[in-house]
């Protein structure tokens, strides 16, 4: 890995894996961007282009270069087990969006690989790097609110995805939950042992259509005893709205509530703001610390703060919570892992 | 009633009725404070003296007093249904506080008697009138954020209550979360169909000895399609928290956040500022509110926008939520009225 | 005084006067409102009648009417010298509303008065009883932020006055910003050695055919060597906007920003909310805190926190503001007085 | 300047030079860093091979080097008006830290140079592209707040610099407040006539044997006939706070107060957050920004939207503030140029 640098190839040119391969080729310290694939040869051919780096024909290429010493997946869901699996036995430290994959088959799988080569491996759960969730684990670390007894979240996007995205995004517990439920078990320091889900189609009725929500409510029993709420909703019209609140014994830390731009507008009419728009823009650093934190564990030899159990820990939440909400009752997180 | 004036007897003369008369005897136009009653002699008989008014050694003898129009029941909750019934057949107006009665039985009583006897009734849920959720009303009214949806309601106490006071209160979800239940109804416009509801003790686990929880989750379902969600809380040690927010079809509203003081103190240990401590603080104008609007009610032979059957169903929705915490699933909220 | 209680008459039915006789009729405990006198004779017969007290044909008949223990004085400005003088020597309480008076020289004549007679005298500054600025006050007392060094103030009206108000109203300095004088005075703890001001009718271009500015920026040296800044406009649109900050050695006190409701409407153009409209809302609880505060001093024979020379002081800065916007230099404040 | 690349050589490499050799390096879209110099030739190696570009010796070497298309001055201010000529003399396109120069004249000079040469200049007064107040800008320029009429702006170190940079820093006028002049023209889309500026050493007394002070006062008179007011202090020890607010015929827009994080700890103690803590993290977009703009600007051919002239005036406003300061009166702005 000489001279301190590590040589990263970008699998997965879609919105997100553009941007990672973007942040890798000119922020991140250490980072060498040499090589990127898309399953669509031509924007491999352009994005290759743009950044001066090699173009991949297929993502074995890029696992069986010699010349790359980690891999970043941003490929479809899917997929990420088969690349990850090769990637891990090719030696090569691993970056994988989330979801880890869409089964837990699969996620121990790609786990027992990880654990058996040894490789580096770190998930996107990119909220664990957000300035304002890892100020929130820093001060639950240092006593700021005694011990933790209860979490709650809210994700709120300001509109539906389209039918075609819904068609086939696994619902809104695997879709965009998955976070909440990541930083859930991360900030309570816990596992989650039964979940009890409650969706309906509020206000784009049509989510109905695929056995989708647009709204739902997830209360969360934890392992030790804490309690915990997560809503979810696609419904909020004024912007992207991501809070959470951990209460500790001694107090409570909240985090949220961002506007876009500091100002404020007062006229006769009222006192209004606005917020932030959307993931990219409320994410944005966190985007950016997440990879940097990547390559410093590759140099430093060190373990992410996130790896691939968090992926199959969360993905049965979501998992269960789907389930929930079929039987209209509240369901046992690890009997989904038993029964499938 | 001549001159425009409401003779107003007071029964029951704790912390809240000592208020209520109080308010009575030097706030609220065209009332006219005439006697009291309390269950300790030496109690009535200070309090007669202190506001100048008759002192009543038995409720009846309130009731029966053709100089009393109106009668405010501020006793046990075990004792309102017997007062109400016997005040209504008396012909007075009735304020009767918060809850309506600790059964579905004797709420529907009441419930009944008041509509044989024509009398005017309002019950104690203050929070109707507290200038933040009426406003919140009002703007709904005015299609601020067009259909509502959505409801999320979040109640929390600044400590917990004594053990003598956990060990008849009936428990978190008829004692702190009916108000909950009752604004829920209110800014939905709509009932509740159905409910589950988990709670734990999670910080003072001696609650567990009473089969009282300090923390609780709720989640509503209405019937005509909406949801809601609920969080009550016994810990939040920094203040008196009071929050709801209703989400429409076009937009939200958030009601709380309320500070105690305008003031912030901003010192290199970071930025400070105070809570609001507690439930007199945070609902003094309520409190006034709600008594002018009775005695106003009375005047113009107007009916109070909260009466004894929406005691009924906050009551109906506490139970159901108390027996979904113990069976441990969702529970449909008219078959608690049914199995009684 | 018998029995603990005061007995008080109300000269000058205004708006203001009113308020104060409506809020010594019904609630400041201890505090009996015996008789009531206005300029006009029918005004002061119907609110005699309504609070079923005395009325007076002139305030001469109050100030000499045994019955009465103090007097409230809400009369126009230049008749509260006459009038503060003459009960002084009566050996009545006073409360006088602000300004004490329209010259020095009257300011100086009844705080002469005051100090020979030793009767109770308190000055309408009620911002000094307002919750915000008190808790302000108590904060900078125990040290909360140092030593204080510097005051700025913020006082904005939702509107400009009508034509004829602000032909007599003294201006903007005399009318307006003398609570910003004085509560400048008593936060900084400090007199006002030196004011720098400026001003122009910046929205409401008629302001200077009265000689008068809607929006005036004030320079303060303090005499123990503080700064200070002070903001008066009428042209606030969105609402009454009084704002403060007290910066001292080890952090500054913010006092402000306060909504008339604790809502925020947030849909897609925008997070709004309110503001509160004008000074009685602003300031409910001071006009009422600052009665309680009266009366109290005069049952347990106290000094109140402000007096006749607090009245001289505020005027005196006001006239040295205007003398600084007319000359278009800083003046010295007690050259003004020694000019007359 | 083939291939739509700008060939950028920055001089001089402190912290600032520093930060804007990294970004032209890694994230500008079409710079390439090409060359840096640093008076300290030892800097300048470490620099040059830590970005892999040419060092160069001399100031001189860099301006005439034919393959630097711009120059980006971040030298101490006294050197700015030689260097600059010299570049616009050599014809290329000059991105100048501020202040523009320490004298008027060679503001002036400066000016003259980059007319009649034609070349592109853009001055360092990041704020304009600070996302708050360039979103101001632009809610002014819709005409959200009608016609604005005042402008008021604070400006809080929450430390003391260094004595040595006390000593040599030209005093708070020139070193601090010069963004708050420059941003107040510019909000305003105005020039100021006249400044009266009060100043005192609260805090930090030594800064009297510089002839300096840590915090001053100073009211704008603007030539259409609006007013000022701007308030720079050295003893924010709470963080470092930016704020604005102008206000116009129809409303006040108001810019500012920001938390480093999102995050609010809630304890018994009371509710606390934190806030931003410097000038880099505050502006961390707006350095960004500017940049991008620059090499925007170069490669469309268009004009900044801040240039020489804008430096002129802003240094002419912090002369007139403490010439005002120093003779305790209002000061005309032109005069100070006129009088040098």
């Amino acid at each position: 890995m000489g001279d301190a640098v590590v040589n990263v190839a970008v699998l997965g040119l879609g919105r997100m894996g553009y941007r990672h391969a973007e942040i890798l080729a000119s922020r991140v310290p250490g980072a060498r961007l040499v090589g990127v694939m898309d399953a669509l040869p031509a924007r491999t051919a352009e994005v290759a282009v743009r950044f001066g780096v090699k173009s991949y024909a297929d993502w074995r290429d890029a696992v069986s270069d010699p010349a790359v010493d980690a891999i970043v997946i941003v490929t479809p869901s899917t997929t990420h087990a088969e690349i990850a699996i090769a990637a891990a036995k090719a030696g090569k430290a691993i970056f994988c969006e989330k979801p880890l994959a869409l089964t837990v088959a699969e996620c121990e799988a790609i786990d027992a690989t990880v654990n058996e080569t040894g490789v580096l491996f770190q998930l996107g759960f990119m909220r664990r790097f957000d300035p304002g969730y890892a100020a929130a684990k820093r001060a639950i670390a240092e006593g700021a609110i005694g011990e933790v007894v209860a979490y709650s979240g809210i994700s709120r996007d300001p509109q539906a995805p389209p039918r075609e995205y819904v068609a086939q995004s696994g619902g809104i517990y695997l879709d965009a939950l998955i976070h909440e439920f990541d930083i859930a078990r991360y900030l309570m320091a816990d596992e989650v042992s039964r979940i009890q889900a409650t969706g309906r189609a509020l206000v784009h009725k049509w989510f109905a259509d695929f056995g989708d929500v647009d709204h739902a409510y997830v209360t969360l029993e934890f392992a030790k005893g804490g309690l915990g709420h997560i809503e979810g909703s696609r419904n909020a019209l004024y912007g992207y709205d991501i809070r959470a609140e951990v209460m500790g014994t001694r107090g409570t830390i909240a985090i949220g509530y961002d506007r876009q731009t500091p100002i404020r507008i007062q006229t006769a009419a009222g006192i209004a703001h606005d917020f932030v728009p959307g993931f990219l823009e409320r994410f944005e650093a966190a985007y950016f610390i997440e990879m940097v934190e990547f390559i410093k564990c590759v140099l430093e030899d060190r373990r992410p703060i996130v790896g691939a159990w968090d992926g199959r820990q969360a993905l049965l939440m979501a998992l269960a919570a789907k389930r929930s909400q079929e039987l209209g009752r509240p369901v046992d997180v690890e009997s989904v892992a038993r029964e499938g």
